[in-house]
């Protein structure tokens, strides 16, 4: 080692703690009262971080996902408690089947362990009121993150890397993800470990794609380095001036995300297509990205070629069609609706222009065997009644604007009655067609039920027949007539409570 | 050469005409009969851009320009005459000494080059009516482009590259800047130029860093191909994000740039610091990028780093000071306009919040014999009066509140009066100042005379003592008293014609 290096060495690590003063309390906007959840794998970068922050007197929490994808990881929780424990330091250990989550989730092991992991982190953080999550990413993470999304071709949202904090992120709303490490290179954290005699796990639970990261690190990083010797500063100070024109990107894209959303749920978003197609093309991008983020939060897998194909979609969209995009997340039209919904949600009875759909489960049965209120699923109920006065029947019915009411005639309905979704060779005749019936199918699309509510669309049975469409059409059947003696009354509400 | 090989180069330089209509009619915007100014240095790029423009019956003027860098530049110029004539089409050549030019206005050779070409391309637009200057960039120029910015440091502006299409460009307001070959690959222009049996410059005047250019062609992407196939289309397709992004943020800036620019000159432009210092970091970056553009339209060796230096000195400016950027652009602080101006630009009479600055050329004098009006520089005018209605002065003076209209007492004033700029050991003995005279200099630091505009403010001298310092204070010695007979009417007016 030469004298310049060795003293460089010596000085650096002692000097890290003085210098990250500042960015842990300003840059990171930490306290030094509220508890720090620590994401700590025992690697390195997550060692030096723990080390550093509880040196500044940090209240902190120390938390270790288990990813059960290594025999040893085990002991290695084993190690971290005990670490936690040395230190005076309150510690939390999960254990999570990291690969039975990515293949129940159609996604990458690497993006699976990241999620199942942020998500343990977040969970933690808000059960215990900690003022963030900290995570150990270091400034040779960042040039990383900026090259691999650089090959891999990205926007700006893409090559602007990590912040030292980030509120909101994919993660939570209100607890911020803060890096301290993101501006300190490995080397200076391998020096201060060396000098304040840390040891890190050997092969820690990194599943940041190892090849690529290595490729990165050994190859492409060293070779720019040859006629580029401050390459590492330049791209990181990249990233940081592209920070800077995302957040200005993200004001104009806060204001188009309000005006075009229509609706969100748990696993699906829809946008107004039309607002959405009136939007800059930097703007669509965004409006996508952003819809992915709330469909599937923290998801990486989505590039370029996907947020191309959606916007082509958006563009031109095959309006029976619907396109699969990555990471299990369908994009369709319905109406000026543009929908994007994570494979495993049920939508079948997601609100649409401010009206929820009513839904049963395909395969189950209703029997109402006298007339009565009956409950279904999503707080709809079925009404039943029987009304004498024809009269009142004739007058009312011609008042009612609400398509899930019906009058039938009571001689004709056979009871029990049956609610159930459609079958398989359903047909039905609704009332006023010339003729006979149709295909159950044709009528849904005739009347443009939402495709997605079709499977689970609630139909009323009697003998076998259907007698009413809720929402939609009665049969001919079962029409009142003047020669009508007595009749029901079916309504489907919705209650909110 | 294979099969595949050969069908391709056989099929694709015919196809390229055909590809390349789309993107000339519709991504330039090209019209068949307004004529296009093509830039055209005879290399393997130009040669193949006119030559499918001339094959897409555009109306072309071929403009070349002979930089004087190389001996044979001369004989080149007198090729494309010839090449211009044989197509039946009209040419332009210019001869412009582009190494004084660089040394003139210290900037790189290169950037002189460049600049001086794309001047003399949109002044022969503009002359002739053209409908927009075409340029033969490709899509290797683009990756090349990126790369480049990447490895110097850059925001979203530099790495999005090239666009089309560009209006308004650096270079012009009106008349757009387009890239037929933006889209197309080297490789097919080189087959393109051998099937129709086209022969470029061997060495044309390509006056981008070639070392550079070499090193990212014949090095970095090559290496880059080994482990990323496509990253070529990759990086491509990441500028065009980045296009889309900056296109957003670009027009938060022009509004930003409405609300903070407070004055703009040939060579000078003043923002309004209380209004840039309120914008969001990525805004007042990309507001100093513009300033720059108008001061030094086109530069590129404006980096990451002379940004942030223009940053933080409009941040914590040293108030009394001036900080030099590169390519000769200064930058300084008056009130609280930021100033930003070229090193060969006057600004001594620029105007300031409103009120344009009188100035006489330091080392020259106007002698005054007689009462009468006088013309100064920059449409000001002095105009000498007698007036021997003392009743009349007082109620005049009394009114008055120009600042650039003073009484003298005559009896005190010798003829001829002189008009000049200040001299090392001027002093002044202000109206009402105890005591005696102080150094000129300090009375205008006093009165705040901005200081670009100290050496040229025009001084009224009579018998070598400083009469009147317009716009500021008359002298002691000159002021009108009861006992004052006849009184001289000085006034320095600015006529707007």
């Amino acid at each position: 080692m030469q004298g310049d290096d060795l003293s460089e060495a010596l000085t650096q690590p002692l000097d890290l703690l003085g210098r990250l003063q500042p960015v842990i309390f300003s840059h990171c906007s930490l306290d030094a009262q509220r508890p720090v959840l620590v994401g700590f794998s025992g690697g390195p970068d997550s060692l030096c971080m723990l080390h550093v922050l509880w040196q500044s007197g940090l209240n902190l929490i120390v938390a270790h996902l288990d990813h059960q994808l290594r025999p040893e990881s085990a002991d290695e929780a084993q190690s971290v408690t005990e670490l936690a424990e040395g230190w005076g330091l309150p510690v939390i250990i999960e254990r999570q089947d990291v690969k039975e989550f990515s293949e129940r989730q159609a996604m990458s092991i690497e993006e699976a362990a990241r999620m199942v992991r942020y998500r343990f982190l977040f969970s933690e953080a808000k059960h215990r009121g900690a003022q963030a999550v900290a995570v150990g990413h270091t400034a040779d993470d960042q040039v990383e993150t900026v090259l691999m999304h650089l090959l891999r071709g990205s926007g700006t949202s893409g090559l602007r890397g990590m912040a030292y904090r980030s509120l909101p992120s994919s993660w939570s709303q209100d607890i911020p993800l803060v890096r301290p490490l993101l501006g300190t290179w490995r080397a200076d954290i391998n020096a201060y470990l060396e000098a304040n005699h840390l040891t890190p796990f050997q092969d820690p639970t990194n599943l940041d794609v190892r090849y690529y990261r290595n490729y990165l690190r050994q190859e492409l990083i060293p070779d720019l380095e040859k006629t580029h010797p401050r390459i590492k500063e330049r791209i990181w100070r990249t990233a940081d001036v592209l920070r800077e024109d995302y957040a200005v990107l993200e004001t104009m894209l806060a204001q188009a995300g309000e005006q075009t959303l229509l609706l969100r749920g748990e696993g699906y978003v829809v946008l107004d297509r039309r607002i959405f197609l009136a939007q800059a093309p930097g703007i669509q991008r965004g409006l996508i990205r952003r819809a992915v983020d709330l469909v599937r939060p923290g998801l990486r897998d989505f590039d370029f070629e996907m947020t191309q194909a959606a916007l082509d979609f958006a563009r031109s969209p095959s309006r029976s069609g619907k396109r699969d995009l990555a990471a299990g997340i369908g994009l369709f039209l319905e109406g000026d609706g543009l929908w994007l919904v994570a494979r495993e949600t049920d939508i079948s009875s997601a609100a649409v222009s401010g009206h929820r759909l009513p839904s049963i489960s395909p395969g189950s049965e209703l029997r109402i065997e006298l007339p009565g209120i009956f409950p279904l699923e999503g707080n709809w109920r079925l009404a039943v009644v029987w009304v004498d006065d024809l009269q009142a029947v004739i007058r009312d019915a011609l008042a009612n604007t609400d398509p899930y009411v019906a009058w039938l005639d009571a001689a004709r309905l056979q009871f029990p009655l049956v609610v159930r979704a459609r079958r398989r060779g359903d047909r039905f005749h609704p009332l006023g067609l010339e003729g006979h019936s149709l295909k159950l199918s044709d009528f849904m699309i005739n009347v443009k039920i939402p495709r997605r509510a079709r499977d689970s669309w609630p139909l009323v049975i009697s003998n076998r027949e259907i007698a009413w469409v809720p929402g939609y059409r009665l049969a001919e059947t079962f029409r009142v007539t003047p020669a009508s003696r007595a009749v029901i009354r079916l309504s489907l509400e919705h209650s909110e409570e």
